[in-house]
């Protein structure tokens, strides 16, 4: 089958193309620029995109998202993913906008559906990200046109530690995949995109 | 209450503005430049906007639609909507992109919710514009945020010359809302938009 795939360079979505071609799926991927603070996440995609010979479709949404502090909006939190503090990284509707746009390359490509990487450790702060939001979006999509696209979420009950240990089997560089939020040219190491990616390292989420 | 309108500048979405006006609420008005063939309706929108007082976007979406008649990628058929042939102006899960990211801008502008002038003529064409679907996406917005948005669509069940009524009841300046899909600069009055369009009128429909 094939699948287009919601890539943002991190390290749960770069397992999540490397988890369908190793089962055997073709891709495409597919990137945003939104104004993002964190827009050196774009460059890891294109990284991964090529280093598995996916293609590769970088679209960007001027104007849409604001009122987050992933986009300039508010200002970074450190601490952890589940902290109430994390709410201010909320970007209002993203996954829904960027699996519908999705949705709607993934009937132009000849796609059997669209796939992102939710997982349970986001549930806490990401609405979007949830078991109900996930059923949700997928009767809609199957409503949405007549040969409607699947949505795929296979992690959507897996830790981020449960993440890490596929990207290991598979051999992911996990290295050159990019998770900080804060903006700069090395993560910061503080943010809840970096505590959740060194937890998630050590095990202990 | 205040919603934000997908308002194309067509004779339903302007209908639906000035019925939530009329309604008492407050309204903020979203347009999309998509690349459509009818580009001339932006202008009608960015009028009736300007017209009733209400704030209105214009947002770029390029390069996400293709494969549509719509969108310059396949012959305008002319004829009835309900024909096979009308299929062709159907851009993949158009409604859904909309919706969510009106949605998305709905919940930063302190809306309730978002409205959209899906009508009963529509369903046989456009499955994004059905009950079934309208609901899933209801459903779906509901789980996508901790403030979430509704979704209203008060003429679902209506048939576009019960909205031409109701324009007609509201003072809507009928003449200068936009339909034809044919992008000249005067309708050419026989592709499905207009004949839709003139089959309301004569309440044939």
């Amino acid at each position: 089958m094939k699948f287009t795939v919601l890539l943002s360079g991190g390290l749960d979505s770069t397992t999540l193309l490397a988890h369908l071609i190793d089962a055997g799926h073709e891709v495409a991927c597919l990137s945003f620029d939104y104004g993002q603070t964190h827009r050196r996440e774009l460059d890891a995609a294109a990284h991964f995109a090529n280093f598995y010979d996916a293609p590769h479709s970088i679209l960007r949404l001027p104007g849409i998202f604001s009122g987050s502090a992933l986009t300039h909006d508010a200002e970074m939190p450190d601490g952890h993913y589940t902290d109430e503090s994390m709410r201010v990284t909320v970007v209002p509707n993203r996954n829904m906008v960027m699996l519908s746009i999705a949705a709607s390359m993934a009937i132009q490509n000849g796609s059997d559906g669209v796939a992102y990487a939710a997982h349970a450790d986001d549930r806490g702060t990401y609405l979007d990200c949830r078991p109900a939001f996930i059923a949700a979006m997928r009767e809609a999509l199957s409503l949405c046109h007549w040969e409607p696209p699947m949505l795929l979420a296979p992690f959507a009950d897996w830790s981020k530690c449960d993440i890490y240990k596929e990207a290991l089997r598979l051999g992911v560089e996990v290295g050159t995949t990019w998770s900080c939020y804060a903006g700069g040219s090395s993560p910061c190491g503080v943010c809840g995109a970096c505590s959740a990616r060194s937890e998630a390292m050590k095990g202990t989420t």
